[in-house]
């Protein structure tokens, strides 16, 4: 499977990642080699994480980027993120669907995630495919999230540069959008920004260009800058390319880049750690039971959190004799 | 101990604090115990975190907005957190020889936190300092930080209100606050409103105003505002004072103060027993060494996290046979 991917076959890098996104224990085995052989092969992609609620054009949107990278002779993955998408109105089905032009293309691999998943499998299943489609030799990856839920915390951790997508209207188009998601934002697009839309796209833009002033700025000395667009008619597109590279550029000269990607391998670790820590309470039923009824005396007021968790830990380290 | 708190004695408060600022281990016992004994007495409290930067006026704007809540016949505790002032240029020992005129009065109690302290203890000592001061009665408990670090997210999550100070300026009065702590503010506050400022404060005003209405709004259909005022000359005191009673009122109504005080305490059970957790494995020097190496192995991506996570979790797992 290693060489299939390796080779640039889709097929195969397809059926790997079903092999990832498998409950089954032997499926998970495979994947699990399968991940760590890619290792070496991978980093080399730029990945670009796009978000915004539903009926912003996300899928759209993606589509002319992905075209304009596909006429620099670049290969572009497309992956879409959305947990929520079996009770929320994100359909990434729907989304596929739309994307038909792109899918055509010989050098777009296009992978929607299982829906109803739960974050933390969905995070390690996006970060494992990303490394998948790094050593198939994707040169761009775009990951694509609804903006609406946990998720973007997620993929923002695991992309160099992350891209809100708003649309014109007067600050209540951020309705949707989850509190801390502005301030994740490299570039801010304003879609939609064509026939009677044109003027209040514009009056946004400035808008907001005027608000990001008065966040603090980024760490990297980036300004965030604001955007207007539409991508159905494929207007302001190259600007936002550009900028994107400009990016990338400018954080590979001055060392952002490299140190970003090993704060979110260290992030990763530890988040994966956390993560194993709970399943080893959550799996032994007495654990489980006395971590629920801690909860509930914790939550009303009963015993302070501090007491709980000592409790908790005894209760632990008594059973395995720690 | 428990009887002296209860009966407002400030010396025996002191006291206790002290206990749970210790690092020895009968002194954790008796102050574990002593805040499991305040916890049905505490909670009735209003809690406000307030921060920004140094030389914004924080410690005058404390003492004037402690000053006004002393003189409607209420009773205030303020604790100052600061874990980084022994390197940094904020001064605690400065603030609190500053706030003189408000640590003279009975109603009042003023406490630093100890300096130089890791961020995990100094939030499980400040949380336990808000129980046992509202077990001695205090009405309202303002804990102030510096604005610059991590602390401003331990503080947003144990306190009811969260106040933002700033500088009047264009913008660049932001440079020393970290990205995300403008979406956590309840109310911003721009201080120094007087004198030749005063144009100057009014256009910041306007400016914060509407860029906080380009922030997606909160969870608690609270709209954050923006006011001016000279915490020196006393201007603006009043209306800031009365928003956040408003604050008070309208989600004591609506349920969300419950909500969000539940809310808090698990997310403490949770931050405690991840602490507690990573504990497990640094107090362990073979666990420690291997979670070092692993981590760096991850960091120069020879591993990916998940595996790095699965190998520290299956050592720890034969180690202890579980």
């Amino acid at each position: 499977m290693l060489e299939g991917i390796r080779s640039g076959n889709r097929v195969v890098l397809g059926q790997a990642i079903t092999l990832i996104e498998s409950k089954k224990p032997e499926h998970q085995t495979t994947a699990r080699e399968l991940v760590e052989a890619c290792l070496p092969y991978s980093g080399q992609a730029f990945r670009i994480g796009i978000t915004g609620t539903p009926g912003v054009g996300k899928s759209t949107f993606v589509e002319a980027l992905g075209n304009l990278i596909l006429n620099q002779q670049k290969k572009i993955a497309v992956l879409a993120i959305d947990p929520s998408s079996q009770k929320s109105h994100g359909s990434i089905l729907g989304d596929k669907t739309r994307m038909n032009s792109l899918s055509a293309k010989a050098n777009a691999f296009i992978r929607p995630s299982p829906a109803g998943e739960a974050l933390g499998g969905v995070a390690r299943q996006s970060r494992e495919t990303i490394i998948l489609c790094e050593a198939a030799g994707y040169d761009y990856i775009l990951i694509e999230t609804v903006g609406v839920g946990q998720s973007e915390v997620a993929v923002h951790s695991m992309t160099d540069f992350f891209l809100l997508l708003l649309l014109p209207g007067a600050g209540d188009e951020l309705q949707g959008i989850k509190r801390g998601i502005v301030e994740m934002a490299d570039l801010i697009a304003v879609n939609k920004a064509d026939g009677e839309r044109l003027k209040l796209a514009e009056s946004a833009r400035r808008a907001y260009r005027n608000a990001l002033h008065l966040l603090p700025p980024q760490e990297s000395g980036w300004v965030p800058p604001v955007h207007s667009c539409s991508a159905i008619e494929g207007t302001g597109m190259e600007e936002i390319w550009t900028t994107v590279l400009d990016y990338a550029h400018q954080t590979r000269q001055n060392g952002f880049f490299e140190e970003k990607r090993r704060r979110q391998a260290a992030y990763w670790l530890d988040e994966t750690l956390q993560n194993s820590w709970r399943q080893l309470f959550l799996e032994d039923t007495e654990m489980k039971a006395a971590w629920e009824h801690v909860r509930q005396q914790v939550i009303t007021q009963t015993w302070s959190p501090f007491k709980g968790a000592a409790w908790l830990m005894d209760l632990f380290a008594q059973k395995h004799k720690l």
